[in-house]
């Protein structure tokens, strides 16, 4: 079975945070907020639906532009896997709906952005994140990999 | 924000169980189990990576067929809206990611499948269940409409 | 930039054929053709919209298992890489949409399916078809490659 | 059938043109390229694939936007409705490639940017262009809509 991808168009809902793995790979983390528009035949108009979150992990390049780019509650269009995940913290079950992101992008339904090309590292250049099946994605446990 | 719609490849994990809300729609659900696989570089070979879980929700005629043609264990395709829900039960927070499905077929990568045309019933003609927008989807709580 | 992964639910179109490439590698095509179905708030009802045509390719086992499986109006479901082609054939200009398979199912929404799982060759568990990035997809010109 | 929503993650190949309908409803048109990566193993490394051209159609405020925001060799994240057209020119058969996009932003893999919200027009609030089944889309043939 391929990996699942996912296109999610939502609100920003978390700053996002900026860190380095253990092996020096940066990345950011925030959660995005979906609302389901639904037309009404009822009253002839739309509606706001269900809000589903997401959390979004950004890696290398695309993380750092995302850190200095995307502030709380701007639009947001984001492509990458998906995964649910279950974990115990503090003998709690808890699942999430993570999405490893491999491309992103303010929304221009709702407004202008002005883009700045930054170049790629060599690194990148030879094995770019956003290629599927690259290898270099997220970890079995992303939180594990942030909490040193 | 429009629906996120998303397709996932995976086998299906627990015996479709049918049933019929409280206004007489018929609907299916069963966890649907996908597991990511990986190409490692270093030992050139494929592995298999994270096993996410879905619940999916089939209505009206592809619930019913789904049951009459899906088993544990099948491999399965499935096209849906996806929903990250949260709930209460017994005190503790529950979050499960829900998918409503618009299209559902065994994946023939693992097989084959003799497939037989079922006509459908006059009022999904006009009315059917897999137009996006269509508002006659997934309820706010589907997990409440078949408590009854 | 990564692959563009598409899901199609349609009719078949025509009669899936199969070949082997001159290096032994089997591979189904057929054409699949997707009507969009629209709501129209004058009218209050469902209409057909425009009806889109795709050339999807199926290799190895799923090709051998939508030869054995599927035949020319029944609906089906296919997800896969999509690629806009352009060719010159006798002098003409051509353009084509592609979808090189990575999953396909008859669609449940119309009937239903039985279906009967096929053990893999060997050298798939080992390099899935279906698994994205894996570099044994569809060639640069698929056509050219069935032309021997 | 529903539409077939796709993601294109690619380059503005050509500027947006900007137009009014007959009925004065704003679109922008371009051109979008995607170039697929691919993993060599044997090489080990990764290699440009094919490249596939899209014409984009982007309505209302989002067609603004487009406008005001973006130039020919940025990169580009386009969601929308995947529409394989077929037309005769000059006594020609013309095949192509259209999405009616239905969120757009440029892909933070490659840059920054910088967002400003725009207030949405008060029809669009009430019938968003993005949701899909809305029925305020992309004409049957839309290049006669702006050919007057």
């Amino acid at each position: 079975m391929s990996e699942t991808l996912v296109t999610v168009v939502g609100n920003v809902a978390t700053r996002p945070e900026f860190r380095k793995t253990p092996t020096g790979v940066p990345v950011a983390r925030f959660r995005l907020a979906a609302t389901a528009r639904r037309f009404d035949r009822e009253r002839g108009g739309w509606s706001d639906g269900h809000t589903s979150f997401y959390t979004v992990w950004a890696w290398r390049s695309l993380g750092e532009h995302v850190v200095a780019s995307v502030g709380v509650g701007e639009p947001l269009l984001v492509q990458g896997r998906l995964r649910v995940r279950e974990e115990e913290r503090d003998g709690k079950r808890w699942i999430s709906a993570d999405i490893d992101a491999v491309a992103a992008g303010h929304d221009l339904t709702r407004g202008t952005s002005a883009f700045r090309r930054v170049a790629l590292p060599r690194t990148e250049l030879t094995v770019p994140q956003q290629a599927p099946g690259g290898g270099e994605s997220m970890p079995a446990d992303p939180a594990a990999v942030l909490s040193g």
